[in-house]
């Protein structure tokens, strides 16, 4: 098995079949374009992931209600969550689906939705009406990944984009995705937390069994190792669609297709992810945290959530401080097994504290690698095997800022 | 049982039998006193919690060792918290209860250590035996409760004492306190979190084990209910020094004596607790999280936490702004059993969510109540009867900047 993966310029319509755009309905003030459009000229085999959060968005619990539906189209907006607005929030996010339905003739049950904004004030539905009857018309004229993308953002800074191809059988495939987030962002989708929402498409043909795990895999090491703020939100998403257009060998088992599939759409999420934290709100740095040498794969995950979590060490990363007492004081609550006499801390490749002892020489050095962008935290527990690693940011005046004020 | 209890001016040096003071040695830049001392003419039953962080400071990890002894004095030092300083901070911990026996005659292992400030630094030990020597001539002369205030003060930007007068059998006891800590702010001491250094004194005849007994419980409704940054120092400390001087009837069994002790100490305990947030690093709002109708009482607390914990709640909340969808969103992450529909959400007295929807009326005067410097947050979970209640702050920039630059 070998993966020859080639990078593409653009995002979800690089994958045959595939079109996307975004309007202006005038749920944001200001003009910008709230309501996004994805659609597949094939209805397509779709693996989707939720929220754990028991306080559900309305369109979250349709698509749930929908996760076994071949699907055709994603209707998307951003400037209102559409979560505790009761039974009228559940029939806005019907309506919405039904309308593109009718709109674009499309099956009834196939399209899903996704929306992303303040909590608990209701749509109003007339914009979104008028967003959805101008944008079913665009679309059979205008195909642009990134007025999607665009359309979907809302505290963020940048758009999130990628698109990979790779062979299967002689075949061309390709994986596209974009994303949003920046804030509430640690996903737990059945494992990940955030209000991030993903979506993913590829024109493999591949079973809607395998395409679950695939998703389940890649979004483990993946979305599930990124927290901006700790705050699980109640619309998370990630939909992936496959159309099957490219008509590689249908990938129904195990094995090395599947593992390239795999591979590849794990790239995609990682760029993705990778993004999310970048363009975190108010962030300034990007931090790697990695634990070695953990008891079990639990521990280094509490030890690296304890230290990513930490007020503490996300102050100090922002002011380039380097106080790694507040690391290993994260660990000390973290509940994770390890030996102080015999772990080592290291800032990028700064050796801060081993042996029970800091390393003052490389502690002076620390505060000239914390100038850097992006910082790895890596410590060593000295308790056994096991390996977790997590992508989080720094915590900056500008987070509190964009949070104090942020009700849209 | 009637408890009539009379608040005192004053703090430690209330209750009969107790000195204090504090001086400079030179440990903080400026002059600023960082040495302080507490001693009793009596040797004192004494009761401790400390942190549960595995991380231990080494004057803990002495305390700790002495915790059954009689204790005559405390000796504490701001501005380096002698933690992650390996076998040389253990010796220097040992050298400071040492110094003090022997300067002021007291049994050999009669002295406990208390320590706050930066961690992984070692101390400087010429200056704190200077400190000590100062410090244990002057308390001969000197009592002045404000002195030790100051010596243990970090980034707190208020002295924080308290204490009360009450009768047992016809003899009047005093319980007094004083505590310090505004970051690294969430005790559990074997149950609390911090760096939170809390010292009690009283001159009630008790028995160790009902004084323990006594401590627990305060303890558990007071410093265990406040959370600044979530993050459990390595250092905190509960220290409550008995005297006996008051005479009173020996409390060595629960009754009316020891539940009107233990109400005294609780509110002593409370006092010093709402002082703690409200000087929390940054802090400009208390906020009162109380949740009732829950299923079990660790749903409750699971509940409080979240939202307590929650980065936007107390963004939102330093911005004065009502976006009560993150408060039940937290709810949501939290693992705490609710019924969405029924449940009851107020922010002071006024109903914003009940019924599964949204009080609009009320929801436009939550920006109003928001003005106020103490913010209240009930939740009715309608699952239960069981309640939780948990004492935090907001999130603010000032709280980032002094983090970002605390390293002293």
């Amino acid at each position: 098995m070998e993966l020859k993966l080639k990078e593409l310029e653009g995002g979800i319509t690089e994958p045959m079949g595939f079109r996307a755009t975004g309007v202006s309905g005038g749920l944001k003030d200001g003009g910008y374009k709230d309501i996004g459009l994805l659609v597949s000229r094939k209805p397509c085999t779709t693996a989707c992931l939720f929220t754990k959060n028991k306080v559900k968005a309305a369109p979250v619990a349709l698509d749930i209600s929908r996760s076994d539906n071949l699907i055709s189209a994603i209707i998307a907006n951003s400037g209102n969550a559409n979560c505790l607005t009761g039974t009228t929030g559940d029939n806005d996010a019907l309506t919405m689906a039904d309308r593109v339905e009718e709109l674009l003739s499309f099956e009834k049950g196939s399209v899903m939705v996704a929306s992303t904004g303040v909590i608990g004030r209701k749509l109003i539905m007339n914009r979104v009406n008028y967003g959805i009857d101008k944008i079913c018309t665009l679309i059979k004229t205008e195909n642009n990944y990134k007025n999607f993308s665009n359309a979907i953002m809302t505290t963020d800074k940048k758009m999130k984009n990628a698109a990979y191809e790779f062979e299967l059988d002689g075949k061309t495939v390709r994986i596209g995705g974009t994303a949003k987030g920046a804030g509430m962002i640690k996903p737990v989708l059945e494992a990940p937390h955030a209000t991030m929402l993903v979506f993913l498409t590829t024109d493999a043909l591949i079973s809607g069994d395998m395409l679950k795990l695939a998703l389940k895999d890649a979004v483990d090491i993946s979305f599930n190792r990124i927290s901006v703020d700790n705050d699980t939100s109640t619309n998370d998403s990630v939909f992936l669609m496959a159309n099957g257009i490219a008509e590689n060998h249908l990938i129904d088992a195990d094995g090395d297709n599947f593992k390239i599939f795999r591979e590849a759409l794990t790239k995609v999420c990682q760029s993705l992810a990778r993004m999310i934290v970048k363009d975190g709100e108010g962030a300034s740095k990007f931090i790697n945290i990695t634990i070695n040498s953990a008891a079990t794969v639990s521990d280094a995950e509490k030890a690296a959530r304890a230290i990513g979590d930490s007020f503490l060490v996300k102050t100090a990363i922002f002011g380039q401080n380097p106080n790694w007492g507040r690391i290993l004081a994260a660990l000390g609550y973290s509940d994770a097994k390890f030996d102080l006499s015999q772990l080592t801390l290291r800032i990028n490749d700064l050796v801060i504290y081993e042996k029970g002892d800091v390393n003052k020489a490389n502690e002076s050095l620390a505060a000239g690698e914390l100038l850097s962008p992006e910082i790895s935290i890596t410590l060593d527990l000295a308790a056994g095997k096991k390996e977790y690693f997590l992508w989080t940011s720094d915590l900056t005046c500008d987070y509190v800022k964009i949070n104090a004020n942020y009700l849209s």
